[in-house]
């Protein structure tokens, strides 16, 4: 445990050890992932099979999973695997539709004038699921499932081979949710191909889903050739108790978020001293007894537990701006009021993090370290554009004539001016 | 004019040339950028100062623009060019103000399961005001205003001086649109102080606002430490015809378009050849007699008129997903129906660009150089996250729990599967 302190004595030093988690610096890598886009971008499809043979030792014939290839991937994943990632498709499905429904056209009209904007998917998404030697069908229902509500035409995956195959669980996961073509395809490779396209990875307009450092590079520097979601680091948790939390449901929680990776980062706010030393003995004693419990010893130095005012802890929390944030103190729904920063909203004791993970619906692709200060996770809007419309009538026209030719004119723009007034004669 | 030709005769090149329009490439600049933004980062006020100094020949005491100075810039702005900026300013106010009431926060209730979305805006943004010999006042309020509607706490305006002071119409402007601070301070530099922060310009969140390629290039560097709009290249419009349409109008808001910049770029599509012969003379005719005719000149360069049926003509107005739309066909809601990608749409023959870039209260602020497919323009959205929420009943949990362990399991992350299990215990 890194800190373990009242929240109005932490000093300047503390707060940026919390506030900064695990920023990653980027700027060794740009040089190396920079070479991988330009390789990609010059010699397309044998750029990728030679960094494909580099990074994960395989010769890859052709990218594009085949229907045999799925249908030995369904022999391949359990049963009841299957039955719960179609149960979460239609729970995901769900709440990306009804968000689809809450988007509405909408105009505006007065005296001539008529204003408003209307409602277009992106017409291709590439989705990046990671891979390798893990595997995240999850991810995959995540980012398709609101492109396909949002109405995008071609939407594709792409994840790094095992071995020769691709993963069975994303096979599996990719054709529940109707994906268009799955490429077994990983890293800064992966994004260049799908961000300029080559002879067999269509070019799309928008990469989304997580990824390692150089998958999270890359899509930084294709940005502007392609939309991107937004930079993806190690996972995070924020929990604000009070004293009548439960503290073992605290440390259950606290365990799920170490076990992702050893940089993950998690920070427990509550409201006493007594409730803080509970949940830290708690979480010792777990851990004990865990599973992946080097990951998690490691992740523990990254974590802090503080206390002070229920306002304090509010306050930290919005500037922490937490990826997932758990609010199980007594009456949650008051805390949320005060709540601007985060990327996913936990209310209650029975909502621990995984539930939005995998099965309430919600989407778990999210910004992190921080970025849930200006981001919102991944949606069905991720994949929309809302273009504004205008019309107007002859008199319409006339009426703002000139606010448009006196600005036309100060900002010397003078042809400006003359389209108003030409068709005003 | 580059091309003059039936669309179905158009060869790849000739394609490529019109859709490729004025992609800048930014390889060159990026080293230029990069050692200002780690001067910035580093020296902060002092470095600011020296680049000032440097590119825009002026020594800066105070950056931040004081209550005298904008008294002053009134005194120096014609009360005409005021009040149509008042005007101005109340339409794109009420634009966004219907914007913003057209977003709504939702909750998904079923089962114990209770998901949904809630709206919290960004709480300090940037708005990049480009200036220095010519000045923007309109891109003031178009930046600011959906800030300011959207509730965000701060909303600072940065423009490049003009000898000592800044732009008078940019300050006056952003009194106007009731800016929290206005900073003397242009290009890359200006762009490293908002996203890093410095002894006098507050660290924002997010930063948005046209600018040249060193601006554009900086926002691209500091994106993920900051939100940013996207990138910005030089205006274009595209026109779709038919036979119906004013040859007169079109010649017009070609003109309008073409005094931009040089590098602008126009492409005109109608459904017959007669028509387009029509408007290509009237365009030379119009050209002769106008001002700024030496920029016109050059972006008729860049410029192409095409003709063909009514589908040719939306379809190559699709994938070239102009910033600026200008719909004068017979029915122009019958074609809208067909276009995908457009930043802002202008429906029949009274609505020119003119009237979006400043009074009919749209944003002007919009993605060029095909971005189009997949960004909108700047919107209170921009300004606004909308994190997801979920509240589950133990009952609701036990209801996905299975769901949840399984994926969780299949996933190797054994401690999510425990956080849903020791809750239902």
């Amino acid at each position: 445990m890194i800190i373990f302190k009242k929240i109005d004595e932490l000093n300047d030093e503390e707060i940026q050890i919390i506030m900064n988690r695990n920023k990653t610096n980027m700027d060794n890598i740009i040089p190396i992932v920079s070479d991988i886009l330009k390789n990609v971008r010059e010699n397309k499809d044998s750029a990728l099979k030679e960094y494909t043979k580099k990074f994960d030792g395989v010769d890859i014939e052709d990218f594009k999973v085949s229907k045999q290839e799925i249908d030995i991937a369904y022999d391949n994943v359990d049963s009841k695997v299957v039955y719960s990632l179609e149960q979460a498709y239609e729970n995901i499905y769900d709440f990306h539709k009804a968000q689809r429904e809450n988007l509405k056209e909408w105009a505006l009209e007065k005296d001539g004038i008529s204003t408003g904007q209307i409602i277009r998917p992106i017409e291709k998404a590439g989705c990046y699921v990671p891979g390798g030697k893990a595997f995240y069908p999850s991810s995959v229902l995540m980012t398709t499932v609101p492109a396909k509500v949002a109405g995008v035409k071609e939407v594709v995956v792409a994840s790094p081979p095992n071995g020769t195959e691709g993963n069975y669980a994303t096979l599996v996961a990719s054709d529940i949710c109707k994906v268009d073509s799955i490429f077994k395809l990983g890293g800064a490779q992966a994004i260049a191909g799908l961000a300029y396209g080559t002879e067999s990875i269509p070019k799309v307009d928008i990469i989304v889903g997580p990824g390692n450092i150089f998958v999270t590079t890359a899509k930084k520097l294709v940005y502007g050739e392609v939309a991107i979601d937004f930079p993806a680091g190690p996972s995070e948790v924020l929990i604000i108790c009070d004293e009548e939390t439960n503290a073992n449901y605290v440390a259950l929680d606290f365990l799920a978020q170490a076990e992702h990776d050893p940089n993950a980062s998690c920070v427990i706010t509550t409201t006493t001293e007594d409730k803080a030393v509970e949940i830290k003995n708690r979480i010792i004693e777990t851990a004990q007894h865990a599973k992946r419990k080097e990951i998690i010893i490691k992740a523990l130095e990254n974590s802090a537990i503080v206390y002070g005012s229920l306002e304090e802890c509010i306050a930290l929390s919005n500037e922490y701006a937490p990826e997932h944030l758990e609010i199980m103190t007594k009456n949650p729904r008051e805390v949320l009021k005060y709540i601007n920063n985060a990327g996913s909203i936990f209310l209650g004791h029975y909502a621990p993090v995984p539930v939005g993970d995998y099965a309430s619906g919600t989407n778990h692709v999210l910004p992190t370290s921080g970025c849930a200060k200006m981001y919102s996770g991944l949606s069905v809007e991720t994949f929309i554009k809302k273009p504004t419309v205008q019309e107007l009538t002859q008199e319409g026209l006339r009426s703002i004539s000139n606010v448009i030719t006196t600005i036309a004119e100060a900002e010397g723009l003078y042809n400006h001016s003359e389209a108003v007034k030409g068709r005003l004669k």
